[in-house]
């Protein structure tokens, strides 16, 4: 690791994540620098000023950042529907671009990116899945490659995030994309990086199938939307993902990944407990949960933007691709087509779902 | 509870299941007496004769011994092909019938079976759901009961079996009538008696989905069954049942099952213990797993012969009757059609499925 | 194991652990039989004759009951203050003898039990240390044995008793010798199992160390008892063991002991669940605890009864004999003094506490 | 929290810890800034080079480093043997401090120390106990101020090191002052945080007891050490520590800590698991634990040193003072004592241990 050259970035959107974000280039990062933030809302610079260096710029319009020669690379963390023009714009910028997760909720959208940043093979364009940057899972990968697991098969995965009674959640869900597209998109990343072969062949899945219903926030039906939603994805090679979300848990965010092999069974996060400590007393013998998926993978998040400004000072391939991104959402997109009009959805040798 | 008055029982069939119930008949419960046993193998006699009280009776001919008058009520432990007809002849002969389950791997006879019991009101006709009788399944039932979980409105529950490397559980699979029938009928009975209120409607499914593959047992395709099969049923009235059914684990025997409901959720047998103690070596922070199911339901098994007892003497009403065993055997049934047939399977007006 | 014979019990006191004991023998001994109960309580026979089978006679007197013909063995469960007389009275009328912890909390009085118990070889005399008989720490006992735990050479355990606010446990406290004695036993006798070679010398113990404190029962000190103790016994053969016992608990009792060997540590009852449930609600995750010992240790009363069934029948050797009983007195006693005297307390060379 | 001004470190002594302080100074402190590192050895230039900003000074010479204009504090991590040297020309330099713990192993050198840093009234010197800056510790000290605990009565708590079979331990164990003060000295400073007030009075402890045994490194024994030490402090408020201090674990690093409480219990680390991944295989359910301490305290280190930065830029109170390591020293040196003497050591109303 050379320390003697620095990747600087802008962080594009400086809301609940991107803030983290920023912090995150700010202090944790030792090959990487904060040069800007950018984000329309006028307390930007306020909160900058409270919480980042005294050297970084604050921009209120991304193409002046985008303007910027001191910037080598930006962070997306804007609002997802801004995220596929952001990419390109930065692209066309010469940046190197790390893109919160979605691309789009749109499968088409996502397509047009991939194939402009296909344009551009000398940035790099990675999507934030942050799982694939946690410990834990990459624990779980690691014993997969060295054969610890036998042939890794079948994948139980449960997104369950912590019921919301403030209502923010279902104002925020109708541009989600829905449950499997906004929630169940990380298991699906993760059941690709654990199931398939590193260069799977074009057709990866034969089909999906979902359900769901509404227990604590009927309103969402009137987006065709759930809070308990179920899916099942049969790869081609004759591997099998079950994954659960939910937004209805009392305890506390709790993702919850089996991953059976033919010769063991490794579980993630079994107990999502928030620290080290257990409580003895009149409710039992318990641990507190995560509260949100923030805690969870805090360290995830620093991860993520280390070994990414390791990858473009380095030129190392991409841990996860564009590509990769619009796989888990072709999946993602014919899981929420299955739940709607309640059939299976097969996908074709082009490995594209048949959503008729 | 009065123990002037013991019910009398034979036990046809003393395999592996029956000698234990034997034995449990003998010595565990206070309000039953196990007069005879009944087996047409030769080894039979001397088992009985080292294991049972000298008062029992050894019969070969189930006919022989079920005309005793001495006899009030059996317990069916026979090979499954032979469950049906040994209800039938033993409800003929006036007594009352605990039988294992399932009644019949085909649907027909179980249905044929159910009709004759209803000739017989006066009779007792149970079928041996064990894990109702797990004190820790009861805790559950009583939260539900209690109102703790809210409405309860997905369960997910797995059956994973110790991988038996023998090759034994691959020729008595054949006659098992495939992984969704015989191992899933636990997880569906469950969640019949968990998600369903006590009076159901006569439409009770709305549909089932089922898929599957084979890892360890490539044999079992010639059969048409799994060695991993996933199931999902939707009940109607909108609640859901996830069941994965396995026969590949290397640590034990490991059911497991989440009851999601809308104030909390609740897991039985996180971790399938052997017993209460843990090791901390070489291996890291580890404990024992029960090796097959009999270890983690010994008790249940005890629990239920004395439950049914109760009935019996009490006139009490069956806790799991004839009819629950048909509605799970449909379940079953559907989802071995839909796993055979690639669709979902779906269910009429008449609580019918429509195995086309 | 022979079923033409069973060995006939009376059952000496019929209060709290005597009613569960006189159950087990009516009802979960295969080679045992209850043939009758004593107590000098008004509501024995009334209860009996609800819960025991009719053949079961009901004594009000102990020396009629002991002289009756038909009995072959005695299950002491009296008040404490009477288990050496009733030992003793037993033995005269040629019984064997399984009577519960402590022989008496007077160590010269166990001396003398021991003394006239050697006169009487032909008959079996057993303290009921009931977690000799629980299958967790017969499961240590065997790890031990097969050497998986290297040398084994500490154990720190603790007896926590669930806080009673009801006053009754403190009311009982006085006849109970103090809480090194009444509760810490228990922990001694397993650290003897453990520790000490089958065979041990005669001075077992180099020396004790103990102090405590009253945190919710102040009137204990009255007794010069205390509601949290804790001890250090440092046998001759440089193993040691560190004990805590307590009566404060809020979740449930919880005994956990941790045995540390040179390959491997293990831990008994890390977490002291009622049962295999978990439940995750806005209290976090959490299992719900034994309340008492008896849910901990229903199972082992069970297994103790029917091993020194075994004994008898078979003429084996005692898994726990008096002389044990009273190694673990002297200790036990020794701890209550180094408590009272702030000071350690150390054995001689005959294995006798030096009191002063 | 100001950005404005941030405080600029010199790291003392770049062996295995001091070369981790260097880089979470470098990279982990939004408010600090490391401006130097200082160490005698020659290859520190060249890893320094590889590893810290190049904006980094390196010093051989402490006397030169600590006469820079812009070093406002340093972090000691030099060997033990030089930490109050050290400390003194620190401060003598006019430099704020966080040093390592111990001060001393010898109690007179850091009780000159100590009175030596009073003559600095405007300078903050503050001891790295580092459990007191984990999250977890924090999560009970917080529980025990909210009153969750209510009275906080006794701790047990356990250092349990694993086994390090190169025998690099023993040969450093002679310079470590023996066990108690080199390992139980995090468990007492953990037990004088939860259970004494925040402002004790002169006279803390009561008396002290400790014994112990070498059951793997009987080498140690030539220095009057031991490879597992139980100890027992007497607080004067009439609380109680019971710690363990082992150097033998086979599956990692394990330190457990039990708090008692009136109300409730709670525990650190009761399965010191590396992650969040359990694996479940032939040798059962299993975790792999942290081998080291550093992997458990990682986190705890960052915050440590931030939470020293705000202290000083803030001048906020410090959050352990060297009079609680002169506090803790005391103890643990009570201890060393009573193992050698096997004699309880009683302490007098000036507060100093009677070591006689």
């Amino acid at each position: 690791m050379s320390l003697q050259r620095k990747l600087r970035y802008a962080v594009l959107g400086i809301g609940r994540m991107g803030s983290r974000h920023a912090q995150n280039l700010a202090f944790r990062t030792p090959r990487a620098e904060l040069v800007a933030v950018c984000d329309p809302r006028s307390t930007t610079l306020e909160w900058a000023k409270q919480s980042l260096p005294s050297s970084t710029r604050v921009f209120t319009d991304s193409a002046e950042c985008l303007g910027q020669d001191n910037v080598d690379a930006v962070l997306i963390a804007s609002e997802t529907g801004l995220h596929a023009k952001l990419v390109i714009d930065s692209i066309k910028a010469e940046k190197h671009v790390l893109v919160e997760k979605p691309i789009s909720i749109d499968l088409e959208t996502s397509r047009k990116v991939v194939e402009e940043t296909e344009k551009y093979p000398h940035l790099k364009v990675m999507v934030g899945f942050s799982r694939r940057f946690d410990e834990s899972y990459r624990e779980v990968k690691k014993l997969i490659d060295q054969g610890k697991l036998g042939k890794p098969h079948l994948i139980k995965s449960a997104t369950n995030d912590q019921h919301d009674p403030s209502g923010f959640f279902v104002s925020y869900a109708a541009a989600s994309g829905g449950i499997f597209i906004d929630c169940g998109i990380h298991d699906i990343d993760l059941a690709r990086w654990f199931l398939l072969p590193s260069n799977p062949s074009i057709k990866q899945v034969r089909r999906v199938f979902a359900l769901g219903h509404n227990v604590q926030h009927p309103e969402l039906s009137k987006d065709n939307d759930v809070d308990n939603g179920i899916g099942i994805v049969e790869f081609e090679n004759d591997t099998i993902l079950v994954v659960h979300c939910n937004r209805t848990m009392k305890h506390g965010h709790d993702c919850f990944t089996e991953v059976f092999g033919t010769e063991s069974k490794v579980i993630v996060n079994g107990n999502p407990q928030l620290n080290r400590v257990e409580i003895r007393d009149i409710h039992g013998v318990r641990t507190e949960s995560t509260p949100t998926y923030y805690e969870r993978f805090r360290e995830a998040f620093v991860n993520e933007v280390n070994e990414f400004t390791d990858v473009v000072l380095d030129d190392k391939p991409l841990p996860v691709s564009c590509a990769d991104a619009l796989e888990a959402a072709k999946i993602a997109t014919a899981l929420s087509h299955s739940f709607k009009t309640s059939q299976p959805v097969y996908f074709d040798d082009a490995g594209e779902p048949l959503l008729v």
